[in-house]
């Protein structure tokens, strides 16, 4: 059995009882370390689970494969992901790897940032996930400007020879700054639809003892320091009067000033 | 401390180690009854906790806030909520309303629909998700036909007078089938872009041990029968061929025939 285990989003406490459960029963336990990270390292989660883990680096998923899948038909391996296995990235190459091969897998779900970004008070179901990767094709989205965006500034170290990096909210809203401007000098900005006093939500190490949600325009989050990884950034849309009050909890001073609310009772969800 | 905390999708044991630390250290643990169900009830968890659940229902969250959240400044309080705590249903009434007495509040995330939808190979970050309750406006959505939309069939019971009940793959692909007819007549046809023919993928107890993934046109989720709850069905768009390749481990016979593929070279995520 292939069991995908997800991991969710702080320390090592944040796996489920099923998927602890799990790990203690496999042969072989790898770590999916390229996507994302908790706030504790390889080390940490081994202690934990009392078993030792193999990292998996892009080059071991996308090239060897046939290696994490070794067996597998007769004794049960762990593949851990970060948040959940089918989260930000898909790990569907190794699932269809593993049913060609007549090898059964099980997926332990978990917490993604794609769901617990809504502990910000968004409506999470409004939210389009993209890579800050796709950064610079943000505003080509053709919901953009309707649905709220979360911009997961994960780690972009594809080949070896990059090592893993991640953005921080400050430099993304600083890109977005500077893509909103070049393009005003453009006079695109009627359809654009952003500018510096849009109203965004900065997360960082969400799910963990040290989680930070900070609310501000572009240009406040341009100058905060959210601290070590991981980051999001979320571009508001128009606003629910509740989504409102929640982001107030968090929110910079001035910050509210330049809402979009949308009528209440036109709020389908 | 006010706990909001994620059971996750399947059983008891869905819940993650910090979760269950939690629970155990609460004085008073409420579980939230009316936005969705675990395959176990209220007995198995109080079983696996060691704890006496109050259930809370709709009225109790909305009118009886104070009662849940009393004496939390002194004491530790959980409220358990199927899935994530701001997944499918926020609670930020509750939230604000602690944060408005001055009680401190923490977030213990889980997967919800919203995230291990992912587990059927469709790219998650491009779904929306959208309550039965609003099966008629789904089409009347911007992004409708622009992304996959995530129909979650979940309970609609508002009021103690409604029992909770469940709407299954099959109802709901037989409901969009008679709003595509209707608009057929009256000539919309080419606005919907949906029709008997698209691909949609019905899931049934995601993340237990007897969860059904099925992939199937919508004429063909009609007759699907999917068991107990809860139901979700998704509504595919453009699919990229890695989807599709996932799609097809759960097909039904001559599914995939009518399917929009996308150049993988302008896929964007």
């Amino acid at each position: 059995m292939l069991y995908l285990i997800g991991l969710g989003l702080g320390d090592a406490t944040d796996i489920t009882v099923k998927g602890l459960q799990a790990v203690k029963s496999c042969s072989r336990v790898y770590l999916e370390a390229y996507t994302s990270i908790l706030t504790v390292g390889k080390e940490a989660l081994e202690e934990y689970y009392g078993k030792q883990l193999i990292l998996a680096d892009r080059d071991l998923v996308e090239q060897g494969a046939d290696e994490i899948l070794k067996d597998a038909d007769v004794t049960d391996v762990a593949f851990l992901v970060v948040g959940d296995p089918f989260g930000a990235t898909t790990h569907s190459d190794l699932v269809l790897r593993a049913v060609h091969a007549g090898i059964p897998y099980r997926v332990i779900h978990n917490a993604s940032i794609m769901n617990a970004v809504g502990c910000c008070g968004l409506q999470s179901y409004c939210a389009s996930l993209l890579s800050s990767v796709f950064l610079l094709n943000v505003m080509n989205i053709p919901g953009f400007n309707r649905d709220h965006v979360v911009l997961i500034t994960d780690f972009r170290g594809k080949k070896i020879y990059e090592p893993p990096r991640f953005m921080t909210v400050s430099q993304a809203a600083d890109q977005l700054i500077q893509i909103v401007q070049r393009r005003r000098r453009e006079e695109e900005e009627g359809e654009l639809g952003v500018t510096e006093d849009t109203v965004c939500v900065g997360l960082a190490r969400l799910g963990a003892d040290d989680q930070i949600i900070r609310t501000g325009t572009l240009r406040q989050l341009v100058s905060c320091d959210l601290g070590g990884p991981l980051h999001s950034l979320v571009v508001t849309a128009r606003l629910h009067p509740l989504e409102v009050d929640m982001l107030r909890v968090n929110a910079e001073p001035d910050a509210l000033q330049h809402l979009r609310v949308i009528d209440s009772s036109t709020f389908t969800s």
